[in-house]
């Protein structure tokens, strides 16, 4: 009854804005990969993950073994993944995204199934997500305005689509973003993706923010953007005005350096992006706050692992994000429902997507946050239709990997996306 | 449902060798406490525990404000029971006995209901344990032959009761009780308690043993019973003898000490007893092996949570236990086949004792292992009329705390259980 009878993974890809970053500038599309898990009695368990290729092939792979598994059985699971994908995960990467790192490899590809086979549990025995994971500690899950610099369209698009943001280059256009962002899902932290500008803009621009709104915790992230010394020179400069500086600079040797003389929490999603960087990252306190993300991490039981280690060694515990959909959305708001201490309000590229493929379309935010559902399993269902357009989407974008340094190579064919920069 | 209506508390007694050990002498009765919970619908869920004074006060405070409590709410459990014990977590004790110490008190008590929680979860979803904590990586538990020094019989007990397992003083009388325990269990391990004799006269014993059993994996565990310097000096003579030296010497200093010219792995239940005790013991490089024990480093889920601190440090890991009955062997088993990296054979006082109270008698160990049963839940059922039998050995004993060291005292009244003794 809950054994695998057959899974799919489809690639889909949706529009994403022009948005920079250290690396360079998204494309037009963004991709993602839809798992549908289908059990003998004829459930169905969701998941959505990355929709790269090296991704999408292990996949892929294991898609194609699982018949047969039940779906309690995620130590199975991970045994499978391990197998499938040991030639990959050997190789050890110094990639900036995480979710393409080489070293996330199995955990990625097992998260992918863990969530699809918690959704089926769910069904199973009637509860939510968030159930299976200890039950909510929270009713509602908050995220963070998560702004970027970004052109006002994709000058190299095939067609003339435009996003509702317009441009934000200057200080001005940043606070103009964050309470257009605000004004509509309320929320009640502010993320300014950074590593774009000579730092003393984006500190302009942090200061702004501060003005405009200054009840809202603030956070920077220039994605290891700077060097160790331009960080500490830049410090004093921020005193007061974070709550935590995320990746000013690159490594954990960088960070800790940082580290000795900063006045606020270093956050990483970079420098420690499994748990295979903690032994090294602890003993050279490279930073404060990890940002988890269980599609990388290993899933939502391995976030709950990342939360005990964060507790116990006194560390706090907040969410990176991708761009991504709403199966992501709930699995993301599942977990952190359940995570008494993840206490920062969650990273979440949402509302720069338009699309969607769940029935009832866009989830909806109250003051910043999502409501953890009731329903069994992560309450989310997909919408057939939708997935199909986004399906055709992948089929016709022509894109297979995220590159923003290629990217951004046609507006300024010298970029190398090279970090640090400044 | 799923709905709790009530929860019984019940502390027990059974008979118990005059084992000894670096404290002194086990009294003649072992306590325990038994934790049924009732949902709103008749199902009932087991789970045993300490059954000391002070642990048993807190079960009973808990218990009598968990009506109406979800047995999917373990997170809502937690906050209830932090809040009943919250002026005992504060103290933090330093004694011998993990199961009795204040600084997990916490995880103790939350543990003691988590597990009950789960034999229900178990029961709604027609799941056993192991697979609510992702399933079999092994069909059956490995367990060592835990062999200690003792008495024939109690000197001072109120009638003349006498273990089989007649007088273990001599090298020679403890390959015979090896030979015994391993001929009606087959166990494939050996560990000595030790801590007890002069150090030259336990190794000589280690000696026989491995004479004896040249194939069996062998383990000493004084206790902190030395100091580092008698460790270090008793090492040379161990060399190549032992699978893990188990808490040679007291404290995460010590055992940091004594790692520094170890030529084989240190393992401890004693300087590492929560997760607390990891930041200190890992910068120190204390042990390499942490002995988990779910009964109070939180249960079975947080017993999972040990598992991924162990491998994310490279520390091995293996099992604890303290005089127990089945329900608490067939959490622990259920709970080890789970987890992938608990790789030595577990400890376990089974063997010492004669009395049970689940239905069927004492569970029936095959090649020293345990089979993991796949009925729901923890996959046992209480024996009433036994409960009330060993109810009424408790009400009858007069014994309300563990107390090794009291009871020696009747035999060598300058007697004090401080340690390092050797």
């Amino acid at each position: 009854m809950s054994r695998i009878a057959s899974v799919v993974v489809t690639p889909i890809a949706f529009r994403d804005p022009p948005l920079l970053n250290v690396s360079g500038i998204h494309e037009p599309w963004a991709l993602r990969s839809i798992i549908e898990v289908v059990t003998e009695d004829g459930n169905y368990g969701l998941s959505e993950s990355y929709g790269d290729e090296q991704t999408l092939t292990h996949l892929q792979k294991v898609a194609a073994i699982l018949k047969g598994i039940d779906v309690f059985h995620l130590n199975e699971l991970k045994t499978i993944v391990a197998e499938a994908t040991a030639s990959q995960s050997q190789q050890s990467g110094i990639e900036l995204a995480p979710g393409t790192n080489q070293a996330t490899t199995l955990p990625r590809v097992f998260a992918a199934f863990e969530v699809a086979f918690l959704d089926l549990i769910g069904k199973f025995t009637g509860r939510s997500v968030c159930d299976l994971l200890g039950g909510k500690v929270r009713d509602a899950v908050p995220y963070s305005a998560y702004l970027f610099y970004k052109y006002e369209r994709h000058r190299f698009a095939q067609d003339d689509w435009i996003d509702a943001w317009g441009e934000v280059l200057t200080p001005d256009d940043v606070v103009r973003s964050a309470r257009q962002m605000i004004d509509q899902y309320g929320f009640q932290s502010i993320k300014l993706k950074g590593g774009v500008f000579e730092p003393e803009q984006e500190l302009e621009a942090i200061r702004s923010l501060r003005e405009a709104f200054p009840e809202h915790p603030l956070r920077i992230d220039p994605n290891g953007g700077w060097t160790p010394e331009t960080t500490r020179l830049l410090m004093p400069q921020m005193e007061g005005l974070l709550q935590y500086l995320e990746d000013p600079a690159p490594g954990k040797d960088g960070m800790a350096e940082v580290h000795q003389s900063a006045s606020m929490p270093l956050a990483t999603n970079m420098c420690v992006i499994g748990f295979f960087d903690f032994p090294e990252a602890i003993a050279k306190q490279s930073v404060d706050v990890i940002l988890s993300d269980h599609h990388y991490w290993g899933g939502l039981q391995a976030t709950r692992d990342l939360a005990r280690i964060c507790e116990t060694w006194g560390l706090g515990l907040s969410m990176h994000s991708n761009s991504h959909l709403g199966i992501s959305l709930m699995a993301m708001t599942h977990a952190a429902a359940a995570i008494d201490n993840l206490t920062y309000a969650c990273d979440t590229h949402y509302p720069w997507q338009e699309e969607e493929i769940i029935v009832g379309g866009k989830i909806e935010f109250e003051h910043g946050s999502v409501r953890v559902p009731d329903a069994p399993g992560l309450g989310v269902e997909l919408d057939r239709d939708a997935l199909k357009q986004l399906a055709r989407n992948y089929q016709e974008c022509g894109i297979r990997s995220r590159n923003d340094v290629k990217e951004m190579q046609k507006y300024e064919p010298s970029w190398t996306g090279k970090a640090p920069r400044f």
